[in-house]
């Protein structure tokens, strides 16, 4: 065997073990009984100590001074393990092990919260998980900035400066849009009805088939914050149903498809390597959100649904697809990101990267968090929060710990509009599929150009060669335009 | 920290692992994706490698050796921790995931075998269970008896002369009880119709709750085969639908109930300690079967249970509650042992023991073993099996490399005869309570005298404490022939 033999098959045990813990995650999220919450912590942080005892194991430095790479693959593996052994080293295994059990236990204490709109219930535990998590940042920016820090372990090479620049200049046209919309004359109708759990669940079935989504390799359940988890074989989608809005369980399903196609999509040659996951949350937010918004969301394939739908529901107060695809695609005021409309989601982005920047630098106490995102909110959305599980409790991201992931939505927003456009030009022929009902042939051409390669290239260049142009956010601002010009006949 | 502190608190740690595993077997039966089986035996190689390298672990050896106890059940502790280590350390760390591994793909080949009644798609991989299952008997038995070294995991401190003696002591009274039972003129009648499934899960959980279980620390779904899996405050059931047999999935839930309850029942404070767990499979089996038959078949509860059963079911085929105690306890010629009555339950284990025996020493080959279990069959049974769904593929066990494992029902039931009859004189008015479905006196009873005391005592012992008398097989064979000689008019 050689070193990088060794190195590999090290590696591979220490995916399979990292796999185990998100299955875990998946199961606390899911089926777990509520009482189980001490004993999930504890199993968590003994996962975590395991797996931060094996991506500090000193054999890896040795394995990866004498690893020789025999070709590109070779060399990026190399590369990302050299980059996560560098990372988790600069963590202590005490503070990795305290952070995978408390945030195991502040999800618990965060949906409470959360279902009895009470903050002070939760933010002293958010005082606590800050606490670590800027322990952890000190620590690995080694003198850097504590942000980019943790930006850096959800996309790599992306920097905050890089990232205020992109909101600076997505800000105005957004805005603009968005007043020129809520100011049209034509307003498109909201749908109105009672739809039945059972029947949304079985239309969200016949939408994750509709994009190819492999069930033999993953499967449904429902959770209060829909998400996705893992990889290769096993790759799981959530939704949630509300009964009085089938679109949720219907767009969150098709979100977490083009996470789990991601997944699913990857040479299984790289299975349980570090080139078999997804390279970054961007680069998987483009997948969620070019599945959901540009093709879901799309005329074509919202022709298909409309007669679907009407079908399930024996009609809808909605008469015709024309007009369907308007009530989709309606731009209103709105507390809640996951439900936004795509002309507002990315303010909603705007104010959790101001905000967890300020939490992280230490500019913004936990105390003063309610208030700062009521103010904030009423700033950019003009509206006041109502309560505050439409505000500072809507999501649990802070509670697990993720400071620095809610940007790579926008991000993930960006390369949507990057590759939609390059799809397009790639793909003339697509919405006389998506109006049946058929979005393969959008997933072919995601897998063949990106999906497939897995960790191989870094996540800037996997959409610059899958798109042929650089990455910029003009694409998505003029397809922002372009569509909701025509919706709201501006 | 004593060396006492460092060695428990490794311990934990170790403890919270293999929960882990556990949780993921759990995930592999009830929810994983059918196509992730190569996925799911690479994560349970990798956590059985941790787990025997932990297990194996020197500092476990120092420690042991300095550890001080301060009471009896420190000394426990530390008695339990040593034969861990002492077992895992026999065993190489090659041979321990390689089991881990194959078992846990094994385990779908066999359920696809069973469905497909295709003994031969099974055999050869059986096969190679056994060969890892041998060297592994050979590494631990260390020139002694290669089952009893097997049986040891599952029944500390049983052999297989002891189990065969007791064996050879019931066969006798049993074949005789079943002869006057099938020749009796009374015979009751069999309950006819068809049962929902969304009824008999409704009905098995208000059973469920009837013995107490706490649903905040537990779940039921749906398996092949019935099983509980979980520990502390998170124990959950599994149970089987039949639509044409609703005492299937009602005694599937009540038995994995037993075994449940006994998990939940035990000290808080013994959590991820070695005392944690129940302390052998005879114990747990010995609950699940006290919760199943002579509490959940015996004349008070089934009252409860045919008023209920009539209800969600608007009538039965049965006309009164003690001819529904005559059908729920009717004995018949069948193929299955977990459907098998009280009766004839014993006579499937000893076919299983006595094959199994000859499987690991050799004298059985995998290739003669449809026949050699047929031949059995027809000889203890007096009937032909008609297919090998109904033979040699009708239980998992071997599959997943469990010999050893199945004479510890047999040793379940002898204790919970012994169990019983010292409740039943404890408790002189439980039958009041089970007449109205509830079974929490008896619950209380063996929570108080065994659940609670975990692995503190070794499983004999903890028998004779709770009930006062030597283990004895009489008690049960006293109480099969008081029972079945009332129920068939003998």
């Amino acid at each position: 065997m050689s070193a990088f033999d060794d190195l590999l098959a090290f590696q591979r045990q220490t995916e399979a073990l990292s796999s185990v813990a998100e299955r875990l995650g998946w199961d606390q999220e899911t089926v777990m009984p509520r009482g189980a919450t001490e004993q999930r912590a504890e199993e968590m942080a003994a996962m975590e100590a395991v797996l931060h005892e094996r991506r500090t194991d000193p054999r890896l430095g040795e394995w990866l001074e004498q690893a020789e790479p025999q070709d590109a693959e070779d060399q990026r593996i190399l590369e990302l393990i050299s980059r996560d052994f560098r990372r988790a080293s600069r963590v202590p295994a005490r503070l990795a092990t305290e952070i995978a059990r408390q945030t195991s236990l502040a999800q618990g204490v965060w949906a409470d919260a959360r279902a009895n709109d009470a903050p002070d219930d939760f933010l002293p535990v958010l005082s606590d998980i800050l606490m670590l998590k800027r322990e952890e940042a000190s620590a690995l920016a080694d003198g850097g900035d504590l942000y980019d820090a943790l930006l850096d372990d959800y996309e790599p090479g992306a920097s905050q400066a890089q990232i205020a620049a992109l909101f600076d200049s997505m800000r105005p046209r957004l805005v603009t849009l968005r007043e020129d919309v809520l100011g049209a004359e034509f307003q498109p109708s909201a749908l109105s009805g009672h739809f039945a759990q059972e029947t949304q669940l079985r239309l969200a079935r016949s939408c994750a088939t509709a994009f190819g989504y492999d069930w033999a390799r993953g499967r449904m359940d429902i959770a209060v914050h829909p998400f996705s988890s893992g990889r290769w074989q096993d790759s799981r989608i959530t939704t949630r149903v509300v009964e009085t809005d089938p679109f949720n369980c219907i767009y969150s399903t098709i979100h977490e498809v083009g996470h789990s196609s991601y997944e699913q999509g990857i040479d299984d040659d790289y299975a349980f390597t570090p080139l078999g996951r997804g390279v970054s949350m961007g680069a998987h937010e483009s997948q969620s959100r070019i599945y959901e918004n540009q093709i879901g969301r799309g005329a074509a394939f919202t022709g298909w649904l409309y007669q679907r739908m009407s079908d399930a529901f024996d009609g809808l107060s909605i008469p015709d697809a024309e007009g369907f695809y308007a009530t989709v695609n309606r731009v209103t005021p709105g507390y809640i990101r996951t439900e936004a409309d795509e002309v507002q989601y990315n303010l909603h982005i705007m104010l959790r990267f101001d905000l967890e920047r300020d939490l992280i630098s230490g500019r913004l106490d936990t105390v003063d968090l309610v208030e700062a995102w009521n103010a904030r909110f009423l700033r950019d959305f003009g509206i006041a929060v109502d309560r505050p599980a439409n505000g500072v409790l809507q999501d649990v991201h802070w509670a697990v710990g993720l400071f620095g992931y809610f940007p790579t939505y926008a991000l993930g927003n960006v390369y949507a509009g990057c590759l939609n456009k390059a799809m397009a030009e790639a793909v003339p022929d697509l919405d006389r599929y998506l109006a049946q009902g058929d979005a393969t042939p959008a997933v072919e051409w995601l897998r063949e150009n990106m999906q497939r390669h897995g960790g191989l290239y870094p996540p800037r260049d996997l959409i610059e060669d899958a798109t042929g142009s650089d990455v910029s956010e003009a694409p998505l601002l003029d397809y922002l335009e372009e569509k909701f010009s025509g919706i709201y006949r501006l």
